[in-house]
């Protein structure tokens, strides 16, 4: 398992449950199909979305197994919208492991994402949450493809506003980050008032962890980073450094740049130089310190307890990193 | 919309509800989205999973909001996997409208399954259906995506058993029609006997459709009939017309061309009449007709009423077909 709550050691032996739930409920009387699932999930990731929901349960009455449920069922949707994400950006890798439609193509990659939808809605029903909950869970994912669509539609799109940006990323990471810890305070009956503010948390934190992602894309000199710059490039994704650096660009270097009908390793450096130069990851950096501020502001409004402590501390561990 | 259901007129009124509560469901705020997914729900097919929810309800009291509702659910999941199916399958055309994968590409097509899917799970999430169904439609979808793995893994197997192709219908035809019955008497108060009865009669119908259609791509001299067995081929999928012919060509005749690295159409002629010559298309209508014996004498077993009598004669006027 990843070691990102290392320093949490309750809240990481909760995820290992998370983990092991998620385990049952991808066994099918098709082994090779639990085969193909098992070591994405294994793999695991941050597991920020089930862990953010369980601390928000925790300002609640904490019902441990209907929460590890809950949290269960949250992250094995974002697992299956990874999986279909695998089949349209064509990925070998996730989480450092093959991705399903790498290893099995991509009609395994199609029927196993749907695979794991339907194990969500079981999991769903097999527990009394309730319907409004169940309604929100699944708009988020319907979320989630609709950003996928709009920026699938905006790609090679040099004239992408802002705006049309910060709509795609609300859409396809906040929405599932703010449903996660609304519905965690939710059905642990929580206030209405703390339920909103913990969903509002979510959505921010999820704003502001989508820009530093699309950051990192640009920053630093590892190869690694400036690979996947150059496959979002390619793929004609253009987020946001990209999007202020060309704004500023008056001379249009980055637009000569983009129209090239292949982007060589040179042509990627040479972006990256660009952005950099057009402030693009400087301007980029100070919006995903709005949304942390705005994150911080809200967590603030938390009643005192340990779940808050820990709320902050891994927004700041999460948010402040270093470029 | 299909004139399947012209002689009940009032059973094709409630359908064409069932339609619109479709269209408003897929209306989203990105129009292109309902632009993609629009020709498909409009082309409609027959219909037949809502149609028998609506058959089934009308055995207990009927609530048409909530049956229509339901019985919109149905179809759009059924929607949802054929979306899906049209990826692996790579096919051009879909209930006579061109595929969303063939005008869009596979990227929309991973997504506006997904977002039906969704969909779906939100109008079930606005009515107060019980868990225990919801629950049961979810197994059914996963029974789908589990039918298409195993059918996908056992590509090219001439030795596929006819005990594993009625295990690969059963997921992915036959589970479906099953809860569409089942649920649609569940939901509107019956006993479980008759509810159970109806689901039978689902699952029976079920089977023999599915039969019934894989005998259609190798019958009739009609050049849509025989490329319709020809995609199979060539794509690895051995229906039960085959498997049996298979089992009696003791001179591999069928096996040799099989073996052909790809098939010409002078081989799929050819392998068309080695099918009819080892009663392959025989053998598959007597199981198919075997199937049809127990829906009907299911069939008549539920209470008299004008709802059965309707099931009878659009059952028979489904897997009576001519040849």
């Amino acid at each position: 398992m990843n070691r990102f709550w290392s320093e949490y050691p309750h809240i990481e032996r909760e995820l290992e449950n998370v983990t092991n739930i998620m385990k049952v409920n991808i066994k099918s009387r098709e082994s090779e199909f639990t085969k193909a699932i098992s070591p994405l999930v294994d793999a695991g990731g941050k597991m920020l979305r089930p862990a953010f929901l369980l601390l928000a349960g925790k300002f609640g009455e904490y019902d441990p197994e209907k929460m590890q449920n809950l949290a269960a069922t949250i992250e094995m949707m974002h697992t299956a919208t990874l999986v279909h994400d695998d089949i349209v950006d064509e990925s070998k890798l996730r989480r450092g492991v093959e991705t399903i439609q790498s290893k099995y193509g991509k009609e395994y990659a199609v029927y196993i994402g749907d695979f794991l939808f339907c194990q969500c809605f079981i999991m769903l029903s097999e527990y009394n949450y309730s319907p409004e909950n169940l309604k929100n869970i699944s708009k988020a994912i319907s979320k989630i493809c609709m950003g996928e669509i709009v920026q699938y539609n905006l790609r090679y799109s040099k004239n992408t506003s802002v705006r049309k940006y910060l709509k795609i990323i609300s859409g396809k990471t906040a929405a599932l980050f703010a449903i996660s810890l609304y519905t965690g305070a939710n059905e642990a009956g929580c206030d209405e008032k703390i339920s909103k503010l913990l969903g509002k948390i979510g959505y921010h934190i999820g704003m502001a962890f989508q820009i530093m992602d699309d950051i990192l894309d640009y920053s630093g000199n590892a190869s690694k980073l400036g690979k996947s710059a150059q496959r979002d490039l390619i793929s004609g994704y253009y987020t946001l450094p990209l999007l202020y650096a060309i704004g500023e660009d008056k001379e249009n270097k980055i637009g000569d740049i983009l129209d090239n009908s292949s982007l060589s390793e040179a042509d990627v450096k040479e972006l990256v130089l660009l952005v950099d130069e057009y402030k693009g990851m400087e301007r980029a950096r100070e919006l995903a310190d709005k949304y942390t501020k705005k994150a911080f502001d809200s967590i603030d409004k938390l009643p005192e307890c340990e779940s808050k402590k820990i709320i902050r501390d891994i927004t700041d561990k999460l948010l402040n990193r270093n470029f």
